[in-house]
């Protein structure tokens, strides 16, 4: 999947479209998803261009992972799921459908089936609470 | 999910249960999916104990990354895919199975559905087959 400037997620970096933020740093941002596959689902974006984690620089998955840490602790924190996942696509044959680097935190529940990705564009009001339910829960632990 | 130092992660890294080891470093050892759901499919695991995300430290969390990164380069010269995933379960609703935090890299190819997780034991020759060749792949550019 080689990187187009114009995709949604470089975009939004460039501030060129909207996203619901939950958490921003200097090499990363991460946002709920418009399409989720659960309450909750979250995207953790690097601000290196890279379409993949094979053009990605170690510096950049280094920074992406501890977002994604901290941001799994605050999904948990937040909204209890009783289970979740940390998933990251390379290529349309693993499920990619942005060319630029992205970690999806899904959030799950028991007997909650999955929602089909990409489908149905869920309700503003609701993604901006889960938002600020998120943003509540976020602790910097990184010097622990 | 709670931690059980008995699990099959925590024994294989104690060294009382075997594996097809690709790649081990300080804080982290990759080794091939017994039960793969596709041809190279493998798993990376932090030396350090801890059953989910939310429990491991940010420093083994990095660890994990930067040996996952390494290892989907490695995969995809190896194997030549057309996708790779990249995920990490947490909580048996999420698809965990093993008590202590693994990423799975699990290449695919186009129009070959996933075999189902932790059903059907691979061949041992083949599996040590496609260990050398990902491991033939390895490249340190951790310094690049």
């Amino acid at each position: 999947m080689s990187y187009d400037p114009n995709n949604i997620f470089a975009r939004i970096l460039r501030g060129d479209a909207p996203c619901i933020k939950v958490f921003e740093d200097a090499t990363t941002l991460a946002f709920m998803d418009v399409m989720p596959q659960s309450d909750g689902h979250l995207l953790v974006v690097p601000k290196e261009d890279a379409a993949e984690i094979f053009e990605l620089s170690e510096a950049a998955a280094v920074a992406c992972i501890r977002t994604v840490r901290r941001l799994s602790i605050a999904v948990r924190a937040a909204l209890q799921p009783t289970g979740v996942v940390v998933a990251q696509f390379n290529g349309s044959d693993a499920g990619q459908t942005v060319p630029h680097v992205h970690f999806h935190i899904i959030p799950r529940w028991a007997h909650a089936p999955l929602i089909p990705h990409a489908r149905i564009q869920a309700d503003r009001g609701r993604l901006e609470e889960l938002a600020s339910l998120i943003r509540s829960k976020l602790v910097d632990d990184s010097l622990a």
